[in-house]
Formats: C-alpha cells, structure tokens, sequence
C-alpha cells in the first residue's frame, strides 16, 4: 500500500514538492499520463473501474506497460482521491524537472509564453495550461501566488495538456533574465489596456502575462510590461473569465 | 424562517421551477441582485458576515431597501448555502420569466445570440452567460439537456451576468421559430468547421450554438446549421474548453 500512501501525500502541495510527484485522476487523465513521456510511478484502481470498458483498457495497457499496479476498496481510494464521485482510477507521475532557464526561444521566434500572476482558481489555470497549448504557446510560467500548477484540480482542468506542455515556476526575477535571454517582451492583460488587434504579434518572443481574478496583474509585473493590452467589452459585466480572457488574447497572437 | 426553508428548497431544479426563484450567494453576488432589477424575495445572513465591511454595506443596502432579511446560525446558513465556506449572505430573487418569443430582433440586426446545447457543467455555463454580456451578445439560449441556468454554482461563474443579460430557456423548436421570426442564421461551433475569420458576422442575427463539454453539438442542431465554424488548433491538445471557445468565437464575430 506504499502507493497509496503517497497518493495521500500528494495532495497537500508540501508532499507533491517533497516528492517531485503529482497525481492525475479518472480514466481520461491516466490515458493521457500514458501517452506522454512523464515517469510513471504506480496506478491505483478501486473496484467500480471495471464496470468501464475504457476503464479496463486503461488498466490493461498500465499491465502491460509494466507498471506498478495497486487495487484497493473504494473508501481507500476515497482517501486519496480528490473529486467527490472517483472513477476508480488514479496515476502517479514525476512532475517533470522545469527551470525556466532551460528554455530555449530564439530572439527572431514568433513565440508566446503565457505568464500567470497570481491566478488562484485551480480550474482557470488547468484551462489556461490547456488553452495554452491548445493555441501553440511555447510554454506557461507560473509566478509566485498563482496555485500549484501541479495539484490535482488543476492537472484535470488541464485534461493532460501540461504532460506535453511545459509548466514552469518561477520568480519574476526568473522571468526577467529569461526574457533578456531571448531579447523578449512582456506584455500584460488589463482593462485599462489597448485593445490587441489580430496580426500584432512583433515576430519575437512576447511573454503574456495575465492576473489574479479579482486583483489583475500586481504593480510589480505592470512595471515590467512593454505593452499593456485590453479585450473591449460591453454591458453591466465588470470584466472576462481570466481563462477566456487569455485565450481571446492568444488567439489573437496567433492570427 | 420561511426565507431559510425557501432557500433550502431552491437547491432542487424542481424547486426553483416551481417556486420560480433562485439563490445568488456571496457579497458579490447579493450586490450585484442589488443592482439589477430583479424583484427580490429576502436575504439570508449569519453572523460571519459583520467581520466584513463589504458585507456589512450589503446587509445595509439591503436594509435600507426594505428587503426582508433574516439571521441566521452557522449551521442553518450552511444548509441553504452550496459553496464549502459560505462568506455568509444569500439572497432570494424572481427568476425573470423569459420567453424566447418575446425576444426581439430586427433581420437587419448585426446581433449575435448564444445557444447552449447540451453545455452540462455549471462553471462552463456560467462564464459563457458572463462573456456573452461582457463580449455584446443579445440573449442566450439554454437548449434541453443544458444545466439549468439558475443552478446556484452557474449564477456564482455568471457574477451576475445573467441578472441584466437575457438567458432563455427553448427547445429546438422554439429556436427555429425564433430564427424564421427575425431571419436569423444558425452558426455551429465543431472542431470540423471552418476557422472563423474577424469580421465574418453577416449582419443579420446570428444563433452561435455550443456544444456538449465532451460530445460537442447534437446531430440535430448541426442539421439546422447554415454554416460550421472553428478554431484552429496544435498540439497535443484534443480541444479547447467550451467557455474559452465560445469567447474567442465571439469575439471574432464582434470584430
């Protein structure tokens, strides 16, 4: 029950660093761990998988794949798992070593990395990291209090786009050397911006950087920006989903 | 404590169906009933709410409103709350009786309306009511199969959205007939689509239908479509979250 035991550890951000491992929970999640190139280390099951066809699939390929394999009764599973109703499937993976110092954007690339300051809804930040990839930005950083990028809400909201899309943290000293590194820019989403037009992309490296939901994006990144950049909008609503919000501003990045 | 029996019964689609009434919870939310010309019923404090100054002001507001206000424990407050650490005010108001039929839109309208086809999880359904505001479009319309609009999660990711920006319950049907009546086109978003480009909205009204998190549009909406728009997308990534989709489609069509 070693697997177990460190599943429960994992939920707690202290355990998940401690341990350099994260847990990806349900069928599709565990799907997805087993297409990308992520270390592996055990899958545990509860009874009611086998009620699934997918289910079953997914155990038979973790078999043969030889994979560490753990079958407990349901309450156990409920001890470790993280969603109200489980599917009766979880995996455990290495979080992939990240230094945003091993990023390699060259300075003429038509690149966009998504910066994330202080966002705090875990299902916000899973979708960026999907809207992220999805849209072909190169990478996502993770500024100091944004959540985990690795705790299990947000790796389900991200329906496994950060197994092949690199998630780093970092300070924002980290990002400033990172930037001058590639001769990149930093731009920053708020209100108060100018609306950003298709095709305004400079053909070099733009780190977008976008806030916490009530709060925007803190002075101290603000001070940082090049380019402060808006979505206009109408009516009685004060201001977009910050999810939605980065993926109107990618995809208009990308057009 | 009628209020407090009133709220509890609220939590049931069927409640709010018969009662046709719905629960905003939080400070937020409770300003924002405030604001809007929703005729509201009661509010619900407890006692946690007086450490908050921004609390206070509502309780206040609300007063001075001649709303009827009751207070409440701890635990009376939790069981009609439906969030885990409730900031300890609700409030009652009228959902507002909307039919489609009394929707009114010129055929010569540049107007956009969302249409909502089997969307099942209530976060998705309310950033789309709060982007359709935020982002000019008409009304939405909550096709069968969608989660019930007045769901208390979907009215706290509206933050109040839906309490000013008009959102229909229809059938298929009444979708047709409302379209015949203002000559308005049925779009479909569908990964196999076209990728939409700015400045494609025709100029007459315009139905965007969205589909199902997982099984996209139905077969019978697609039917009725006049044309099937996209995103295009990379990667790894199977698809973009439908609230994230629709603000990019949107926002495209607002351009």
């Amino acid at each position: 029950l070693k697997l177990l035991t460190l599943a429960r550890d994992l939920k707690r951000r202290k355990g998940r660093e401690r341990e350099e491992a994260f847990v990806a929970e349900g069928v599709r999640a565990v799907e997805e761990l087993l297409r990308s190139s992520l270390r592996i280390r055990g899958v545990i099951f509860a009874p009611q998988l086998n009620d699934a066809p997918r289910g079953r699939a997914v155990r038979e390929l973790a078999e043969a794949r030889g994979i560490e394999i753990v079958e407990v009764g349901h309450r156990e599973f409920s001890s470790a798992a993280d969603t109200e109703s489980p599917q009766g499937i979880l995996g455990i993976a290495d979080i992939p070593g990240r230094d945003l110092r091993d990023l390699e954007v060259d300075p003429s690339e038509r690149a966009t990395i998504v910066v994330l300051d202080a966002v705090q809804d875990p299902g916000n930040v899973g979708t960026i990291i999907r809207t992220a990839a999805a849209l072909g930005a190169v990478a996502t950083v993770a500024l100091p209090g944004t959540v985990d990028p690795w705790n299990a809400k947000v790796v389900r909201s991200a329906m496994g786009a950060q197994f092949h899309h690199p998630v780093f943290s970092s300070t924002s000293d980290g990002l400033t050397s990172f930037l001058e590194s590639c001769r990149g820019e930093l731009w920053v989403a708020d209100g108060e911006g100018v609306p950003l037009q298709p095709g305004s992309h400079p053909g070099k490296p733009v780190a977008l950087a976008v806030g916490n939901e009530g709060a925007g994006v803190t002075d101290g990144i603000k001070s940082l920006a090049t380019r402060v950049v808006s979505i206009p909008i109408t009516g009685e609503v004060e201001s977009l989903n910050v999810a939605v919000a980065t993926g109107i501003l990618l995809h208009q990045l990308s057009a």
